[in-house]
């Protein structure tokens, strides 16, 4: 009867009763073993307390409970030889989804715009846009990336896709290398951010990126604080550069209370919220995961170090 | 050399110069024919001034500037033997989707909600649900219902559909009839009226329909004003039984300055700008239109009287 310990700081419990309907032959259990324990193969985690996992004895896999594992590196927590398997649920993609092509539509047909027309009570049309008309550049083709991406081709946006391996999404353009991020992004109206944050990613949306776009363009971070130059950002969002951005990531969270990003008049902010992981849809994929992995197969989400996603 | 009449009262030189590129063969002309000139089979018109189809000499076809035709055939201006072609282009049908699409993501990520919280300063996430956790319900499945239930569809919505015909949208379920509507809107989260105004669908947005919704719901208006009961309208919001209304269209437009929709608190409105008429798109669709009726060809979008679209 193989282990698995739901480490989860929300809901561990409602997490682990899922998993013993997924797999009714293993052990599930919330509370950290004690030294001199069964081996626990598996452990499922978001931002493990320092020494958790190293307190587990004869782990085998460790379940990331988030798309993103940057802090998980980071940390020096999970040692080398382990490995990770990212979240990538189709709850998680589902997600992210609705909130870029929300705050993407939104802004395409001037809803803000209108909702203060209103306030006036003045009616005042104004010549629309066809989304065929604009053109939207995604950073990130994986499984947030190219499902965002689908989407804008099939309402019509002329849509590029930026990614280290010039990954294809049918109907849209591809992009690779810092050659590529410039023609990706060069005339945008919407700029879509959903990479993974590595060292090749850190501080990727600057002024160089920034200044390629359409002018009063739209910037949409639903990935990682730590791929947008703040200052930069501010600095285009104060000359006009970009009329709007829709940030739900930040690099310190939560959002300091003093920050900037609160108060500024063409900011969205959002308490990352945009893909929250659903419990339903996370243990599925999960134990999904552990399946294969009893089976030998090849682990789809597997971390690789060298790459850092 | 067949002759068209171009008498939209937006642009019409713009229009006429769009046609001639389309149809080299053809002329066009934006003024007024006067009595004893050569017949002009053609008009193309959205709401004409009295009297003029009826002193156009010869006219075969009256081509619609709009989609909903419920005014012309109220207006009398139109003699029964004359075939009127509704205008269905791809840019209506891409503009009324993306509107759609707009209003119902942006509610369902409660992007209102978290401005208010960015306003407060106040980091606070919320349990977020997935699309495929909310009931959507579209009225019509005609060109533009059809094109939104499929985008709903394809964000995991679970989607129904409601028309005359009980027209089929893969992924979704179809439903007709008095009893069907009941069914359609049972329980929905959102529900999208994009249905043609006739005799049969006058009025069908009344306290019946609204109070079978969820409770806080959000319904979203792209079709006219005359489909809903406005004070059942007010009253579900004003009750609880809507949290929001997206409204486009109005009995009288523009909207009387001391219409109560204006200001209320739960109403989105905007001034009939859901699906403009985009010249390029409308003339391409017009110009296949007078080619398919010289070659004899059936014409799609042909108003059928008795239905009344």
């Amino acid at each position: 009867m193989k282990r698995i310990f739901v480490a989860s700081r929300g809901d561990p419990e409602h997490m682990a009763s899922l998993f013993r309907t997924q797999l009714p032959e293993h052990e599930v259990f919330t509370q950290a073993p004690q030294r001199g324990d069964a081996p626990v193969p598996y452990i499922v985690v978001g931002r493990p307390a320092p020494g958790l996992i190293a307190s587990v004895p004869g782990l085998e896999l460790v379940l990331s409970l988030n798309a993103g594992i940057e802090h998980l590196l980071a940390s020096g927590e999970v040692p080398d030889h382990l490995p990770i398997v990212r979240l990538v649920d189709d709850g998680l993609a589902d997600g992210m989804s609705d909130w870029v092509l929300g705050h993407a539509l939104a802004w395409h047909r001037n809803l803000a715009f209108y909702k203060d027309l209103q306030a006036k009570r003045e009616w005042s049309p104004q010549p629309e846009k066809l989304a065929r008309e604009r053109i939207v550049a995604v950073l990130g083709a994986g499984a947030l990336g190219a499902q965002a991406a689908g989407h804008f081709v099939r309402f019509g946006f002329q849509t590029r896709v930026w990614s280290r391996s010039c990954r294809q999404v049918e109907g849209a353009k591809s992009f690779a290398g810092r050659d590529g991020l410039q023609a990706a992004v060069a005339g945008a109206d919407i700029l879509v951010n959903l990479l993974p944050l590595t060292a090749e990613t850190a501080n990727v949306v600057n002024a160089n990126v920034l200044g390629a776009l359409a002018p009063g363009a739209l910037f949409i971070n639903g990935a990682r604080g730590g791929h947008v130059v703040d200052g930069d950002l501010i600095a285009a969002l104060d000359g006009g550069g970009l009329s709007s951005a829709a940030l739900d990531v930040f690099r310190t969270e939560p959002l300091p209370a003093d920050d900037p990003l609160w108060s500024h008049p063409r900011v969205l902010l959002s308490p990352h919220v945009a893909a929250p992981t659903h419990a339903r849809t996370a243990v599925a994929e999960m134990a999904e995961t552990i399946r294969r992995y009893e089976r030998g197969e090849k682990l789809p989400h597997l971390v690789d170090r060298a790459l850092g996603y």
